[in-house]
């Protein structure tokens, strides 16, 4: 796909030879990211100005050969895959500003920056930028733009999008603009910063972000909540919300999330329950502890079994080690954890825990749900072996139904991972018709010949499924 | 424009003759806003369903007639003038729909609903819908949804978009769609929400939305801090956002403003100083009392000369009737008010404050400065005679100049009011012909016969200038 003659204009737009990957050995490892399939680029471009994607995107327009804009590839979506060949524009490189901004409470970062480098560097001005993708260690804020990242919490302080003001993107033409700014409120003209935030790199690269800092808060303390029924943990959450507190994260874990932990390394968690919330309340150091016995009391009228509060940050950081251990405890029965994300409104939760185990049982399938239980935000993971095909199909048709009843539910199909490859078989039926044609005439006319990541968000076909596995 | 026939037919569209409005009297008390300019519609109807809109929109975009979507007119930038002629569509009468989802922490509304009403219904069940634009007790959350309204608020809880969560919307070709839905998280495709939202009703007419409620903060507290420099306010804003603090308001006003509302209703606000900020803390009640000292502090080392936190409830409430009393007792002197929103970097506010200084001598008009100083969204307000045209030409300039100065600052257009008529001749100049190219491709293939509230945020001609009165 790409010819000789290509690859001489392109190395013209990137002049160093060590930005232009082009051996079997490098492509392949970019040919996957942390869902499914794999796709071998026909070559991998590392640029490190506006000016260089400018150029590349330029030509590639021209010659019409695809482009996939890529940070480091966590997505577990599908995200960055080049599932039409072509060019992969490897953004991870690109980390070179990360400028914080005091005075103006902003970030200006480059896109191969490390989401939580930005908040380890507002911190040091008593600043924060809350998004906690599980990944911000290791994900790129490029590829959290692209996917609007969520975390935990985000139930307090809001997902990426919530932290954008203003963007240098290069569109599917190759023009460079600038949308948005450095200021809070804007509202000249359309607002193309919150559109091409989680637009999944369909609608251009971006190049630079401006993002907002808040104060950092100055404490915080951390709570578990025991449960005999997880029924009741549903009720406790809008109890809690609906008294006038809002706890930073409230993460809920099901027995099958606990003993997995428990399994993997003891924390300590109680192993006779029916689930566990999480919870953090965080501000001003004298009314968090107020606060705690607030949700304590709200808790326990609902029907918590028990509220721990815990006595000190080690214990804290305890409780949310064990959180962070659900993905990796679980895979160890294993190999595969295909990850989901549907979300609901919070007050289906309860209903939702009740649907997921009539799925688990119809399809035999090993289940465990855990995730944002504040924002309705659950991640029903399965844990399969992709290599036994037969329980792979009965995988695919749980999953299916698990966005189904999302929908029905009043839900939505990804709440922070993003449609990707994986969920555009269902996008018409969140979406309806008439709604996924005006995002469909959206990417047309930015993108006419579409070569900005081709085959994410919108089916390729009328009769596409849900395929977990290249045959 | 409106022929004979087609008057029969949308007759059948709505067929209560109660909410078609076509005698003259009526359609001039539709001709104007809180802008400038008057244009008279040849038809006003009142819908209070999404059918009934559908209907409306299909018959106009198929004669090519142009369609004004309105809510109390108390627009500010000219959003709801038909300035092409045509339909003005009145939703402030479909006030039907205000549902509180305490489970959920959502509100359900029609467009025609107060604002004001809306956080009024929550405090009921303990939540807030936290955007507060002074218009709140008359102005619809139809208008403003569709100008993406602010307040003073805004610098800790943000902006009316930041509470939307889902939207019926019917496109500029009468399908009825849905973005979003009922979930705090959804990346479920493009952003189609937040791209409605502000977008000034020039991509549909916005019939029902879903919006994000929070918990109530259970105290508040006002102080008073008082300058004998303005540039000192400006430095100690800064500092107050980088100690940890975040008010929910931050007020700022000028001399002019403090004078001109003692001379309208004694307040007892300080006559011998440069400028006064009123901030409110908001939160846990023990918390703030002692967030107000660190606040004190704060700003008393930047060179505050003195900061005064209010005694009780009814003094708090005193100071911020001075401020919502800035308004009308500026146009006391003069019976023109032209109220601009230009925003700019937090740390530019000195700069700005010198450069109004500068440009309310060189074209000798009379010009206060108050405003959310917090966000950097300050309101420079210039007080005249449109009566006197000689004046008014001199005015058109200084507003051309204000506007320069902001983006020249990194700052934006408007920030909260909107570009509607006024602005559009600006848009390239903060957008650039690229950026703004993108925006118009968008309203291109969204709304192709451009049915939809033509004349706003787009300009017409490349020489389209600043005009305040129709000559």
């Amino acid at each position: 796909m790409i010819t000789d003659e290509m690859l001489r204009q392109l190395r013209k737009v990137i002049t160093s030879s060590a930005r232009v990957l082009t051996d079997k050995a490098d492509l392949v490892s970019y040919s996957y990211d942390a869902s499914f399939g794999s796709y071998i680029p026909d070559l991998v471009l590392q640029p490190i100005s506006a000016e260089e994607v400018s150029g590349v995107v330029k030509a590639a327009n021209h010659w019409k050969v695809p482009i996939y804009p890529r940070g480091r590839g966590t997505s577990l979506s599908g995200g960055p895959l080049p599932v039409h060949g072509g060019i992969v524009l490897d953004c991870s490189q690109w980390n070179q500003k990360l400028i914080i901004d005091s005075d103006d409470t902003v970030a200006i970062v480059s896109p191969g920056v490390i989401t939580a480098e930005i908040d380890h560097a507002a911190s040091k001005h008593g600043l924060m930028y809350p998004p906690d993708p599980s990944s911000a260690h290791v994900s790129t804020i490029g590829g959290n733009l692209a996917e609007n990242a969520g975390g935990p919490r985000g139930l307090k302080y809001g997902v990426t999008k919530d932290y954008v003001l203003g963007l240098e993107v290069v569109t599917p033409e190759g023009e460079i603009i600038k949308t948005g700014g450095r200021t809070i409120k804007n509202v000249t003209g359309y607002d193309l910063t919150k559109l091409i935030v989680g637009s999944e790199g369909t609608l251009g690269v971006i190049t630079e972000a401006t993002l907002k800092l808040i104060p950092r808060p100055q404490a915080a303390q951390t709570m578990m909540v025991i449960f005999d029924d997880i029924v009741d943990a549903g009720k406790a959450i809008s109890s809690v919300l609906t008294s006038g507190l809002l706890p930073s994260k409230m993460e809920i874990m099901d027995q099958s999330s606990i003993v997995a932990v428990e399994a993997y390394e003891p924390i300590g968690l109680p192993l006779d329950v029916d689930a566990i919330i999480l919870i953090e309340m965080d501000g001003h150091p004298i009314a968090i502890g107020d606060e705690c016995e607030q949700v304590k009391k709200v808790c326990l009228a609902v029907g918590a079994k028990e509220v721990i509060i815990a006595a000190d940050d080690e214990s804290a950081s305890r409780l949310w080690k064990a959180r962070k251990l659900v993905s990796p405890a679980i895979v160890r029965k294993k190999p595969t954890k295909i990850s989901e994300d549907a979300t609901i409104p919070r007050s289906k939760i309860p209903e939702m825990f009740k649907r997921l185990k009539e799925i688990k049982e119809k399809y035999d399938i090993d289940l465990v749900v855990f995730g944002h239980a504040g924002d309705g935000n659950l991640h029903p993971n399965i844990i399969t072996d992709k290599r036994d095909r037969e329980e792979m199909r009965r995988v695919e048709k749980a999953v299916e139904e698990i966005f189904a009843t999302a929908i029905q539910l009043g839900g939505t199909l990804s709440g922070e991972h993003g449609i990707g490859t994986m969920k555009t078989p269902f996008m018409e039926m969140e979406l309806g018709e008439a709604g996924l044609d005006m995002m469909k005439r959206i990417k047309l006319v930015w993108d006419p010949n579409n070569i900005m990541n081709p085959g994410k968000i919108f089916p390729e076909s009328k009769d596409q499924r849900l395929v977990l596995i290249n045959d």
